[in-house]
């Protein structure tokens, strides 16, 4: 194995190089029994072979009399053969054949003297119009399991059934593969437990939590070492006393710049460097060494590199090395929605929102930031852009391993639109009370809303669009843009808009003029969102000059993340929603109430998902809901104020 | 709610009456905090909302300098802005921004004056060529998740980057859908704890094994209370016990006709009977009780109508009530290989394995016996025959529900013809140097390869058809049936064949004309496989007639089946190969040795499960395997005899 340093290996050559390594220095899977009651999920470790027969009698398949078939053979309807007693003897469903007998006349079968009835069965005469066939009404031993047969391979996972075949062929211990020790070790000065009250600095350390559960998710058993300060000796001791105990060992470095050549020292200290640098986005600084038949994956610390690390380079160790987590996902076919642009250098793997819209699975980029935690937990595929290309354009098709299953996406209201906090208690609503859909919203402002609906991308969105002529919502630009119509207005909510301030309002600001003057900072929306057409429209109205303000040009893509930067003091003021100011306790300016109605297009208004959509609008929950919020009204939610045409 | 008494309703009507009277009755879902780090796979019982954002304040992105933006304004290419040190901090990645500043320079940015270097820096002035906008590498407070933004709306499952996004979001706790307790309470006189030993007429208690691992798999906690035997003051008083402490309580009926009446006394004794009779099958004796809010649900005995009842009944109670499990299997469209018909009185669930041959997937149905245990363990999907339904044809389409995920099926080789247990060694094999791969395989006779290999239904099968005229093994037979070829006659082995009989042959039986008398049985494999044929052979050559031999007509799919029913004394003699006579200990009378060759049709050869069969043919892994199980010669298995072409 060729020593390399700050590579950029491909994905593929380091992982056959690693586990190549790895099985060369003798890491395989260990066996252990477990009783099979304690079996479910687990991969056998061997083939599983029926100790005995199922049944493992000749079982009674009837209520009846047992007898020797030869004995009924000749009867028919018109020449019955009569049993005596001596010939048959009484048994009960599941009853062991008797000795000499090889067959069951059903008791509703038997026909009695006079006199006689089912009561004397067992002293009486019995007569049958049609004989039995040896074995008729028999379970045979070996009906469903024959001892010795193979009843599962090795490598398989256990499911229910399988244990219940086990326990009924005789088998009572089942060996299986020992989940296989994955070692957590997360590092750095500036990295603390999780707190609700972190300090400026701290940076939370929950990295150990998420590939815990990653590593549980596919067989494996983590162990969480506790956070090792920056202290070469204090990390090559931990890491030392991990690589003895575990199989794996995951070094999570912090975040800093610089920390990945000092694991890669301490990596290359407890064991042998193998590769450091991996051609992949994010996860580019990966280490891989050996300690042993120990594996040492040094995992960067921003947790979405180090998701994209583990699951590229532990999940494969797992699975091939130990045979756990034989990999489903399932690849599905997508329509990608925006550009997605990728360097020549590196594999990269992209988080995507998808939506199944008019037959079509579409595909949405997520948010590429190596911290955005969240783009995990929103997405529902991911996008391989393959080393040596450059992206992919708008409107071309990509391959996307699923991470839910496609049943679940194919139920998924797709929101493009309009951000407001009320889509996502839609959301809350509409899954509470049909928990088959749920709602997967992407927040790009109105006039994408009725870009995502003219190319089929969404099932709804919010708009909120103030024409400055006629000082009417959204009417004049769906007559613009759907000049042959296929779309309908759904009233939604009227919202009170104004400018966030910070509590108290302590600069005393009332209008966006206040704030284009020195030392007055603003946070702006997006371009193409309706809050930034209105503030647009006002400074235009006002005869304001926006280069003036400060901090115009700093766009961000929700209500929340402006209530969030003046809550923390680094703009004075942003417009935007009464709900959002007051989840964040700011002052608040009102500016106007504007209509907040809901773009869906013709050919999405018969899917369950807006039919559902349309019915929680029209709750008395949704009601209730907003107007806890503060700062909506709402009048017929859920009406269609106009269908185009 | 009506009472209803061993009534045959609809499946549908019986779930909805029950749900909808369990939901009157109060049942409904409990909520619980768990720490975060425990909550993987949780359902979330409320929607979760961020309480603190993330980051949580405004991180340095970078290693360099914290600077107000403003004072690197109008830095170019060609005129450097130089910035003296009272007008910038030095910065590590993540640490906070300090007060005052509002974008950070990148160190490998900062041009020092001659003398100066980044050693100095702090102290020394440094020039920048280009000016950084506000915020410029900040990770600003909020980019992953703002207070106060919904993270999960509830009844979701929690997955590993959740739990991480959760702890950023400064939640410690998360409140989750309790786990509902499932009981199980397992009846009968003849009932008994699995052993390995097990008495004639002991029916052996794994149902609630099953059960557990099932309601397990959904997210309910299964609680198993200890054998009940058949007195219905002791049932009573489980059942009431039960009640009282779980939210679904399943009362597993004994096997004997009758029990369920019995066990529909007790449930209405302790609750109030709903229903009793479902018109599925199988599983139509179910019973549906109520005792308060907790749901009642008498359970048949056999193993595979349990499972159908459970499956039926119990899991949409988890999914509607309980909001766990949501049902997310994936439906795929087959073809059927058989016929499958199916009384119009009931909806039927019939157990199918598929695979994927020719791009098409067929479905071929298992065995429907209620107590064929392994035909869930084989079973690949469920197919449902609606009520009032006589069945379907072979090929016609049908829809089958997925129990395993469609990527593993399509990477089954489906192996379909004569029945030796040297195929479940290869499957062995096979799956352990490629676990990707599995084997489906199914015992219908040599004359059953032919037939699924004409009908594009296999990718291989078994055969061993003697031709009479000339002696000769498969070939002439191959001529015949594929006159335009297309099939590949692969070389597996050589098999002894010959009378299994009982051990030391007490009987000195020596050939089949020694069975054609009276007090001799005989146990027969089906028409159409190889070894039969190979018994018809013999008796026309030996001039015996078959219907003077007692048990000729007692067809039985595979050698071991036949093996075991000599070793329990029900028949003294049966044709079978060595290896099974072997795994039995039975006596062994030596008839020929055949060839047992593998067809395998020209559209399977290039598929990678074929691929992977014949490497698995060709390692001396299967030839010290196959020697290892005696009475097989290998030659050189994995050669292509001849290619039909």
């Amino acid at each position: 194995m060729a020593f390399e340093y700050l590579s950029n290996v491909p994905l593929e050559e380091a992982v056959e190089g690693f586990i190549g390594a790895l099985r060369d220095r003798g890491m395989k899977p260990v066996a252990e029994m477990v009783p099979v009651g304690e079996s479910l999920g687990r991969i056998t470790a061997e083939p599983l072979y029926a100790a005995i027969s199922a049944p493992h009698y000749h079982a009674c398949a009837m209520d009846g009399i047992a007898v020797a078939a030869a004995v009924t053979f000749g009867a028919t309807a018109t020449t019955p053969v009569v049993v005596q007693p001596r010939d048959y003897i009484v048994v009960d469903t599941g009853d062991p054949l008797p000795e000499g007998c090889d067959a069951v006349v059903m008791v509703e079968d038997l026909v009695y003297a006079e006199g006689d009835s089912v009561e004397k069965l067992g002293t009486c005469p019995v007569a049958l119009y049609s004989s039995v066939a040896p074995w008729g009404n028999v379970r045979q031993i070996g009906e469903d399991i024959c001892a010795g047969e193979m009843l599962l391979t090795s490598n398989v996972r256990i499911m229910p059934a399988a244990m219940g075949a086990m326990l009924a062929a005789g088998v009572q211990q089942v060996s299986v593969i020992a989940r296989p020790k994955v070692g957590i070790i997360p590092t750095g000065d500036e990295v603390v437990p999780p707190s609700a009250n972190p300090k400026p600095g701290d940076v939370m350390e929950f990295n150990s939590t998420i590939f815990s559960g990653m590593v549980r998710q596919w067989g494996a058993e983590p162990v969480v070492y506790p956070i090792v300060p920056d202290k070469p000796d204090l990390v090559r001791a931990t890491l030392q006393q991990a690589a003895d105990e575990c199989d794996i060992v995951l070094l999570n470095a912090g975040s800093s710049a610089g920390r990945d050549d000092y694991s890669s020292r301490v990596a290359g200290e407890v064991g042998e460097l193998l590769y450091h640098g991996i051609a992949i986005k994010p996860g580019k600084p990966a280490i891989l060494a050996c300690a042993g038949n120990t594996a040492i994956v040094g995992v960067p610390g921003y947790p979405v590199s180090g998701i994209v690390v583990v699951e590229a380079l532990v999940k494969p160790i797992l699975e091939q090395l130990f045979g756990c987590a034989v990999d489903q996902s399932q690849t599905v076919e997508a329509t990608l929605a925006r550009p997605c642009t990728s360097s020549l250098k590196y594999q990269e793997f992209v988080r995507v929102r998808l939506g199944v819209v008019e037959g079509k699975t579409i595909a949405t980029p997520l948010s590429r930031g190596a911290g955005v935690v969240t783009s995990f937990v929103k997405a529902d595929g991911m996008m391989t852009v393959p080393q040596n290309s450059e992206g992919y354009e708008t409107g071309e098709s990509v391959q996307v391993r699923l991470l839910r299953p496609f049943a679940e996406i194919e139920k998924s209201l797709v929101v493009i639109g309009s951000h407001d906090p009320l889509i996502d208690e839609v959301a809350q609503l509409m899954h509470a009370s049909a928990p088959e859909t749920s709602v997967a919203s992407t927040h790009v402002g109105s006039m994408g809303a009725i870009v995502a609906a003219k190319r089929g991308e969404n099932h709804c969105g919010g708009i909120h669009l103030l024409d400055e002529a006629t000082g009417v919502y959204n009417e004049p630009y769906l007559e613009k843009h759907f000049p042959h119509g296929g779309v309908r207005q759904v009233e939604c909510v009227y919202r009170q808009q104004g400018l966030m301030v910070a509590p108290g309002n302590p600069l005393g600001i009332q209008s966006l003029a206040d704030l284009a003057c020195e030392g007055r900072s603003y946070v702006n929306r997006q371009k193409g969102s309706g809050t930034r057409i209105l503030a647009d429209y006002i400074c235009k109205q006002d005869g304001i000059d926006p280069s003036k303000i400060y901090g115009y040009d700093h766009e961000e893509f929700t209500h929340t993340a402006v209530a969030a930067l003046i809550e923390a003091g680094s703009a004075d003021a942003g417009m935007g929603i009464y709900s959002a100011a007051k989840m964040y306790g700011l002052g608040f300016v009102p500016v106007c109430e504007e209509q907040y109605d809901l773009l869906v297009p013709d050919y999405a208004w018969d899917t369950p998902m807006v039919q559902a959509l349309i019915a929680t609008l029209r709750s008395d929950e949704f009601r209730t809901r907003i107007e806890s919020l503060g700062g909506y009204r709402v009048d017929q939610p859920g009406r269609v104020r106009r269908h185009y045409e």
